[in-house]
Parts: C-alpha cells; sequence; structure tokens
C-alpha cells in the first residue's frame, strides 16, 4: 500500500468489534499502509471530519492486546443510513473530499447490515464517478443475521456469554423452593433473528438440563400454548427456565412485549412504559398460575462481556479485519469480508470475500428445520452449528482484579 | 471427631456458598467424621427429612473443586425463620429427634442473618435442654451486611462481578451518540446496605471512568437534586452512566421503585406492577430531560456469576467452612466465624469465632464516612475496604466452550 486506510466502526456494538479493529491495523501498517486513521462514530463523524490518527492509540504490542480485549466499539460507532446518491449528491461529495484529503486509499467499515448499506453505496458512487479508493465490508453482529457468510463476527462471544449465564441462572433458579414453583423468564437480544436466544441451549450438559424452553422470534407465539405448557412443567418441576427472544409476537404480528399495553400502562410522565417480553410474560404466569416468577433481562452485557469472550471469535475477527486490508490493497471493492466454515469437526473456517449488493439489508434467519416441531426448542443441528464458535478463552489481562481495557479516546465520552 | 456431620446452606444463594460447603466436607473429613450429610434446602428439608450423604456426590478431588465453581447453593437453600422457643416446641423436638437418629454431632449452617437466628435458637435449646450437638454458623451474603466480621464470603465474587460488568457496561453506554446524550441507569441488588452498589466504583482506573453517580441505600434521595445533577453532567459529557441500589429511598421513606405507582400501574391481571428502581428513574430522566434513557439490572447475575469469582473470596469462603467444623470439633456452640483482618498492604485475613447472639438480626451499613459528602459515590476508603477482597481468579474448568459445574441432585429441581 501506498496510500493510508481510514476504518470505522457502525452499529450496535461487540465484543469482538475491536479485535477486528486491531487486525485492520495491523495488517495496514504490515502491507505499508502510511497511517491508518479511525473514523470517530463512523461515517456520522468523518462527515463532522472527526477522526484519530490510531498510532497515536495503538503504540506496543500489548496495547494490540488490549484492544482485542476491550469490548464495545473503540472508535465509537453510529446508526447512520446514507441517502440514495441520486437523492443527496452532496454528502457523497463531501464524504470523498475528506478522503482525498487523507490521501484515502482504502476504507474499511466494521459492521451489520446497515454499514454493508453504506459499503455499497460508497463504492457504487466511486465506480460511478471513477474514484480509485477502495471500500470494504468487514462484518460484525452479535445478532448473526448476516447473510452469504457462515457466521458473525461478536456471535460467538456473545453466544459463550449467554450460554453461561443461562447456566448459572438455571443454577440459581431451584436454590429457593417454593410451593407452587418458580418460573424464571430470560429475555435475550435478537429481535427478528433468534441465533442468540437459541444458544441458551448451549448450557445444557451432563451437569446442567438447560433452560426448558425457548422461544425464537422467527415463529409465531402462542401465549395460551405457552401458559399449558408451564403448567404442565410445573407437575414435574420445582423450576422452570424459559428464554425468551426481545422479538417474539403473536400470530397476528403484535409484539409480546407489546400485549401489555392494552390498558393504559403509561409512566407519571405520560409517557408509554414498555414492559420487556420476560416481564409481561412472567406477569402473564403469575396471574394465570399463581406461583413465584421471575424476569430477567440480560441486556447490554450480552454484546459487551469481553470478560468472557469466545477465542475463536476474537482470533476470527481479528483475521477478519486483515482480509478486508488485504482485499482492498490487492484491488477489491464494494465486496465483504465473509466466513465459510470449511470442516465442523475439526471446526476449519477461512475468509473469502463477497459482492457487498448481495448482502446488505438482507437478514438470515434460524432455520425452521433447526427448531423443534412445537417450536420450543432447538434441535442438535443447531447446537453442532454453534459449539464451535464459542471455544476457547481470552483471558482478560487483569490489573488490581479488573480486566483492562485500552483507555478511551476521551474525544467519544466527552464534548 | 467420632460422630456424623451435617450441613445446610439457607438464604440467597452466591458464587461462594459452596466453596464454604467443600471446606466443611473436607475438614469434616479430615478430622474423622464418619458421615457428612448435606441438608437439601435447609432447615426446611431437615424437618422433612430430605437429606443427602455428602460422599455420594463428592467422590473425587476434582468433584471437589466442581463444588468450588458451582454457584447458587449445591444443597438448595430456605428462608425459614424458626419460631421461638416457647412458642413452639415442637418443631425443635422435631428436629433434635432427627438429628440424634443421624448421630450428629455437628450442625454446620451457612448462611446470612436469618440462618445466624437458627444457629442462635438451635444452639439455645441445646444447652437448656442438655443436648450435646454443637451448632456454628458460617457467613454467607453477597450482601456483606453481616456484623462484627470484617466482610462476608460471597460478597467479594459478587463486588468483582458488578464492577467488571459496570466497566463494560460504561463501554458500551457511549458508543452510540445521540443529540441530548444518553442516560443508563444501572440497578444493583442490596435492599439497606450499599456494599455493592458501591463497589461498581471499582470499575474506575486509568481506562475507565467509572460510573458518574453511585446511590446507596443508606443515605435518603432526591429525585428532585439527581435530576439537576444528571442536567449538569449532561453539559459535559455524552453518556452518563448511574448506578443506584434497588432500595434508595426518599427522605420519607418511600421506595423509589414504589414512585411509578402514585398512578395505575396495573398489568392485564390486575396485579399491581412494582417497576424496578432503575426503569423508574430511566423514565423520570426521559420525562424531565428528554435524553436517551436506558435501565438495566444486573439481576441474579450478581449472586451467580461464578464464572467471574474472585480468588480470595472462594479460599476465604473455603477456610471459613473449614473453620466451622474445627470449632464444632474443639467444642464450640453457639457461634459463628468471621473474618478478620490482619492487614490491607499486604492483605491479611484469618478466622475467629464469635458469639451469634452479637450477630444475628443486626445489619452492617456503610459507614457515612465512607460516601462524600453530596452522598452520590464512594470514598477512596470504601475502595481501599473492597479492592483486596476481588483479587485473584479461580480459573472454570471449561468443557466445550462452557464452564462445568458440580452436577444438581435430581431431588433439588424435579417434583
Amino acid at each position: 500500500m501506498k496510500g493510508n486506510v481510514i476504518v470505522g466502526q457502525s452499529g450496535g456494538p461487540t465484543a469482538a468489534i475491536n479485535a477486528s479493529l486491531a487486525g485492520v491495523y495491523r495488517t495496514a501498517k504490515d502491507r505499508g499502509a502510511n497511517k491508518v486513521y479511525g473514523m470517530l462514530h463512523g461515517i456520522q463523524g468523518l462527515l463532522k471530519e472527526k477522526y484519530i490518527d490510531l498510532s497515536d492509540h495503538i503504540k506496543t504490542e500489548l496495547d494490540a492486546e488490549l484492544l482485542k480485549r476491550t469490548p464495545a466499539a473503540f472508535l465509537g460507532s453510529c446508526r447512520y443510513k446514507l441517502p440514495e446518491i441520486h437523492e443527496n449528491r452532496e454528502v457523497y461529495d463531501k464524504i470523498f473530499e475528506i478522503l482525498d484529503k487523507l490521501d484515502i486509499e482504502a476504507f474499511i467499515y466494521i459492521g451489520g447490515n446497515d454499514s454493508m448499506d453504506t459499503i455499497k453505496k460508497l463504492s457504487d458512487y466511486a465506480i460511478v464517478f471513477g474514484h480509485s479508493i477502495r471500500f470494504i465490508g468487514c462484518p460484525k453482529t452479535i445478532d448473526n443475521d448476516l447473510a452469504l457468510t457462515d457466521h458473525t463476527p461478536g456471535y460467538g462471544s456473545a453466544a459463550k456469554y449467554i450460554g453461561t449465564s443461562m447456566k448459572e441462572i438455571i443454577r440459581d433458579s431451584f436454590c429457593l423452593e417454593y410451593e407452587k414453583g418458580v418460573v424464571s423468564i430470560v429475555e435475550i437480544m435478537g429481535r427478528n433473528a433468534g441465533w442468540l436466544t437459541g444458544s441458551t441451549a448451549l448450557s445444557q450438559g451432563e451437569d446442567c438440563e438447560g433452560p426448558d424452553l425457548i422461544y425464537l422470534p422467527e415463529l409465531p407465539f402462542d401465549l395460551q400454548l405457552f401458559g399449558e405448557k408451564i403448567r404442565q412443567l410445573l407437575q414435574e418441576k420445582t423450576s422452570i427456565v424459559v428464554a425468551v427472544s426481545e422479538g417474539i409476537r403473536t400470530a397476528d404480528g403484535t409484539y409480546v412485549c407489546e400485549l401489555g399495553n392494552s390498558i393504559d400502562f403509561v409512566d407519571a410522565f405520560g409517557h408509554k412504559q414498555l414492559s420487556g417480553t420476560a416481564s409481561y410474560l412472567a406477569s402473564y404466569i403469575a396471574g394465570e398460575i399463581g406461583c413465584k416468577t421471575r424476569a430477567i433481562e440480560l441486556s447490554t452485557l450480552q454484546r459487551a462481556a469481553s470478560h468472557a469472550a469466545s477465542r475463536v471469535d476474537i482470533l476470527e475477527a481479528y483475521q477478519v479485519g486483515g482480509a478486508a486490508v488485504k482485499a482492498a490493497d490487492e484491488g477489491d471493492t464494494g465486496k465483504m469480508v465473509v466466513l465459510k466454515r470449511l470442516s465442523d469437526d475439526p471446526y476449519q473456517c477461512g475468509t473469502e470475500v463477497k459482492d457487498v449488493h448481495k448482502i446488505a439489508n438482507d437478514e438470515k434467519l434460524v432455520p425452521r428445520s433447526w427448531v423443534n416441531k412445537e417450536g420450543t426448542y432447538v434441535t442438535n443441528e443447531f447446537i453442532s452449528y454453534v459449539r464451535p464458535l464459542i471455544q476457547g478463552d481470552v483471558s482478560p489481562v487483569m490489573v488490581d482484579g479488573i480486566p483492562r481495557h485500552l483507555y478511551t479516546p476521551k474525544e467519544l465520552s466527552h464534548r
């Protein structure tokens, strides 16, 4: 490489997105890039000319190792969708003006569906208007819903954290006895795709029965059948643990988390309060059966828990970052790096590049055949698919009892 | 020892309570105990003659190591308060009849305040009615609110998990930019004592600013001042993270989590829904300031996350279990083992026994001098007190990517 590289992070943060950033930086430097810039808050920050020189932040090999162990987006992220080119050319002109000023040769964007849309539009624009900058996408999302790639970096670490936490929640849940039993509803991220919710089944093993029921957003949710199922299970067991996606919907398409709003569910300020899916179901079961219930949301920790990251995931995220730079350096543009599983046993996975036009805005869902007939659990195929992705640990660098991260660029959190 | 030992677990589970169980078992066996029984679901299960022979479950050294790494109560737990002796002698007669039948010499109870009340009553009864069984309490609670002991086993691991998770939440929270800023409210366990909420300050370091505000339940909470504080902070920072105890109350004693109920806050089944403290405050700030807010509850994971346990905590929990058996074997009864800090630097801690009458039903709160003048953060003294308790890790035994626990006695989760 002769010019400079710029890299950005976009969409929801993950535990592995910074490993991809480390991979981009390392490979760009190894291939002779002069400067490697990082956009702050993705393309949105770039439009305000907010960027940093990554060499000022990754000064040593140790810094790079810390970066791999730092959760969320080191550079900050954004949810910004570029307008169509014909709608607003000025935005594009401005971006290319900034990129040219910085002597950018390769533009790498680490993100999910929306971010691949950005790569698609920028590379289209460059081709149409004769710019030589190359645009490559680097997949990232805990949701694992990107098309054409076997899986997405970030998913394995989230699945490992969810499997581990689910196992601890199950253990905790049957400690105390309740006469009519106790039902714990655990709500997992993933509005449309059930990859994360299904990964709760990883808790199953010789030492743990796993959750009793798993409900993915891909299938319609029947509240009454659910109640009957719980009633049945409580005949045999004293503690029931259910995993539900935040996005489960009834047959008519209503989100379960909206059902609580049929009556006035407003707070002191008149705002409509969306009770969570788990808390709605917990209150439903308490009302129907009268047993003790508990609602648990894994919240943002499921995407940020780098202390429990998967080694396979972090290594792949790093490799994918490097592969993106390599592709750009070798002349590719308008492509996304994908992971291609070569073998399940032993697990082997390589990278390829695919045309980003085939990826952007397309959601990969859990296949129907990977869910049991009743729609209440994932199958062994699902578990065999996920299991290799959660292998190995990335031991945190502990300082005084707490994991150390690479320090935060002050521009991110302060005005 | 010539006879048998029986051990039970009581109250809320922790990540360290099973390490104490392992310590009891090992020391009892080393001191010649014939059988070591485990009550299922504490004294409540014992009254129904539900118990197991621990030798059937801890067969190898590896089993003992797995037990130390297993969260929640391996034997199950209960929240059962014995009646006063003069109110109901039959309960006591029944318990002693069962203990005599099992040839019990020492009765060890691992638990918090209520459990120490059980030890007090049973040892009083034994002395008054001439039974020779010895009763020793073994402290356990994530809340760290037991009197006379420097700290309680279980607290260090919870504090380490909370400090680690808080750091990850903070990192996650400023990834995405919001025009008016984003305020994340993180709710931590501890109804009356702020030891756990204060431990969020452990996230502070060279690489993290820590939470912006910390509110303990020991001090009255002023909603208006809180709003002003947030408004002020949003002038300087784009992302504010606040740690609140679930038990914060306004000056008139109203729990903040009950404030949302001033208007009808009932679910579809007519049940009054207690919105959590965090979700109430998040909705309050959204209403007052109009910024993006987020409510996060660390939920039961803060007491069950053995995958992130503190080595100091697990070792001390194990020692305390052993010390309880030793005390009983040497003739003590009606005592609780306590931890006595000998030195801060280097941290050194030993065990002693104290009269359980001086402990039971007494709550240790965070001293006022360990909270800043405004009541919005803990002081360095607080951090110096907690820091040694979170040192070191207990590497989980990973099987296929997920931590392995000692398997569950089936009696616990099945009817």
